[in-house]
């Protein structure tokens, strides 16, 4: 199985500016092609670095991955080391050249003298084509490792992995069968988790690997398994056997399967019944809404809501009754349900999700943050209770996909129709 | 100045599982104190890997900080791997194990002896106390060298780094006086800021560092400076001044200044001159009323909003007249001014923003994705196209961002009251 390491360049990174979402996006395209990242490495924007890490990444792996340090912005400094690296020349590389010069006309825009140099490479190197962008990657073969170096951009990088640097991957290097699969569980701590798949232990076959990953959106369980590709067959069928064995033990808590996000859960399960959403909103602000329309094709079933921040819109707009809130409060059982049913009345849709509640613990009247999530469904309102344990902002993110997984749960008690 | 290296240890983060925010944390952290990340390395939780990496990063670095591996579900790898490392043997910590019961007590759970080995730590560590978790750090001294292990759970790590990292490390080693300044800039592309700059170039010390950070509320401009701390006070100065500089010249693309959201930004405007906040949303579906929200005490100045995404509900609940719709479509500058009109009045707030358009380009049409920003102030209303060249999520968190800052702007006019 090749060896791969990662180098990210950029003092950004390493000021914690931005994120290193690159490295995250690399190493879920290589896993899900059936290649592991091994290293990532983030070294500054200083060239002394870059080539160390280079010579020190190719020392420990088969293939060397490199992003950033591109581009005339940052002096192509990356481009700079390489060639010194391989002992190699800048040449000009005609497509490159011909592509830049169609590229900027096309836009109206001069291509200037800085411009030209991102067609400028390394005589050695095979040059990769970034059909998003500018800078183009570079591939150096060193016996039978590889270096690929490539744009910091993140939608360009994403696309020249995918698109460039992956099939060479396969033309150069063997990789194992790899196979996962992930189980959705609500309102279950991974420490218990733990606890019950421990009364299972015995099922597990010792080639599957399990993870925890709690998300916002309760816990994600991968099971997980690397084999041979001549034993692709049998892996994939233990694989299978051994997910349903925890998903039948974990079924009290199981919502769903799989990667999508839980507004695309929902999504799925409002347009199978043919139903219509709105929703109503006090803590999360609109974040409920927001998540529902992230999805592409949301306009089917999704009508539309209403963000009650104020109490007098509670009220005015959504026609909560004000004795209702004067008697029980804004963050209560009753006033949950009552969002729910009216924001559904008021829209005119067959579900209606609602939420109220405290972001953040009041420290004048020693009330914990939590959620009360309501939902209206035809003739039936319910409102469940949700603790918050942690800052505003993730409370408050919390509540909406705890919104959205009661509505998902609600609607998966309907008939399949 | 120390040399700093990170090692963050995770499979999940080599899968492309999770993003790696901790080591965006500790950079910032560390960068706001004076002190500078040089290196980011991730390693799988593998003994072998753990180990040869704290060894390679010991050598080129001052201090080596970890994060990850420990607790009982990865079986305690970083603490075995540095005993052994340091050749040191597991011993009980008696306060940690005294806070462990207690903690574990008075939330009516029972420590196990799974749970007890966290009190186990190498005898040559100092213990470092985790406030928020059950995992301690440990310091470990190696001639003038240190190697911190701090949990990977994201929350406990950040509380752990600034109250119990960040002190010691400025009782151990000297640093550098750091200081940085943002200039906010809408509208305005990298490339066309880079031209900008080098305009004024030759006003430029030397001594400052220029870092163009495209974020999705515009372009951060960062003007930075590292020095000896005796030279403090000039340094100050020299930034100051050059920000001023810079500032002037980029004048007409200047929205604000510093780190905070532009939520917040628009929070304080609003505060300040005593008006309230209403919004209508298409194409965002939430997304600016949850922006707004994010902000701790938006109770005083944001009512509410109603996202209108079935075009029904922009008539039934906003009140835009059928008519206009048919006349112009719904992404129209029309309708995004009605929609910002309406839902002013219907929350009888002050201010109105709006946002419709479309957020991926329509093929059947050829129509590019785009966003119309509706803004009511008083008798005035107007909106404003902004055009959209990413994919449908990033365009609508675009949208999102210039809805506020259009407003930001518009509020921007009125005299300081």
């Amino acid at each position: 199985m090749a060896k791969i390491s990662l180098i990210t360049i950029g003092n950004e990174l390493l000021k914690g500016r931005i994120v290193n979402t690159n490295a995250t996006e690399i190493g879920s395209m290589l896993r899900q092609h059936g290649f592991a990242l091994d290293r990532v490495l983030t070294v500054p924007d200083i060239p002394a670095a870059i080539q160390a890490a280079a010579n020190a990444e190719l020392a420990l792996s088969d293939i060397v991955l490199m992003s950033g340090g591109l581009g005339p912005t940052k002096d192509d400094l990356t481009k700079h080391c390489l060639a010194e690296l391989f002992d190699s020349k800048l040449v000009i590389h005609q497509p490159t050249m011909d592509f830049l010069e169609e590229r900027y006309a096309s836009r109206g825009r001069l291509l200037t003298e800085t411009n030209k140099l991102q067609a400028h490479v390394p005589e050695v190197c095979e040059v990769i084509p970034n059909a998003l962008g500018t800078a183009p990657g570079m591939l150096f073969q060193q016996g039978h490792k590889v270096l690929i170096s490539m744009p910091g951009v993140p939608f360009e990088l994403v696309h020249m992995v995918s698109h460039e640097v992956i099939p060479r991957l396969n033309n150069l290097f063997s990789k194992n069968y790899y196979a996962y699969r992930i189980l959705r569980l609500g309102k279950l701590p991974e420490s218990h988790a733990a606890e019950r798949m421990s009364e299972i232990e015995e099922l597990l076959p010792s080639k599957i690997e399990v993870a925890y990953l709690p998300r916002h959106d309760g816990l994600w369980l991968e099971l997980s398994l690397t084999e041979r590709q001549a034993e692709r067959a049998k892996a994939e069928h233990l694989l299978n056997k051994t997910f349903e064995r925890v998903a039948s033990h974990l079924a009290p808590w199981r919502y769903g399967e799989g990667e999508a996000t839980i507004a695309t859960l929902l999504g799925d399960a409002l347009k199978h019944k043919g139903f219509t959403l709105a929703i109503a909103e006090s803590l999360t602000g609109g974040m409920v809404a927001s998540h529902v329309v992230d999805v592409s094709g949301s306009s089917a079933y999704f009508k539309g809501s209403v963000t009650a921040y104020d109490t007098a819109i509670k009220t005015s707009v959504l026609g909560v009754p004000s004795d209702l809130i004067q008697q029980d409060g804004v963050a209560s059982e009753a006033v949950a349900a009552s969002m729910a049913v009216k924001v559904r009345d008021l829209m005119k849709a067959d579900i209606g999700i609602a939420t109220t509640g405290l972001a953040e613990d009041d420290a004048a009247t020693g009330e914990k943050a939590h959620a009360w999530i309501g939902i209206a469904d035809g003739d039936k309102h319910l409102a469940e209770r949700v603790e918050l344990f942690h800052s505003r902002n993730v409370n408050r993110t919390r509540a909406a996909n705890y919104a959205l997984m009661i509505a998902l749960q609600q609607i998966n008690l309907h008939e399949a129709s």
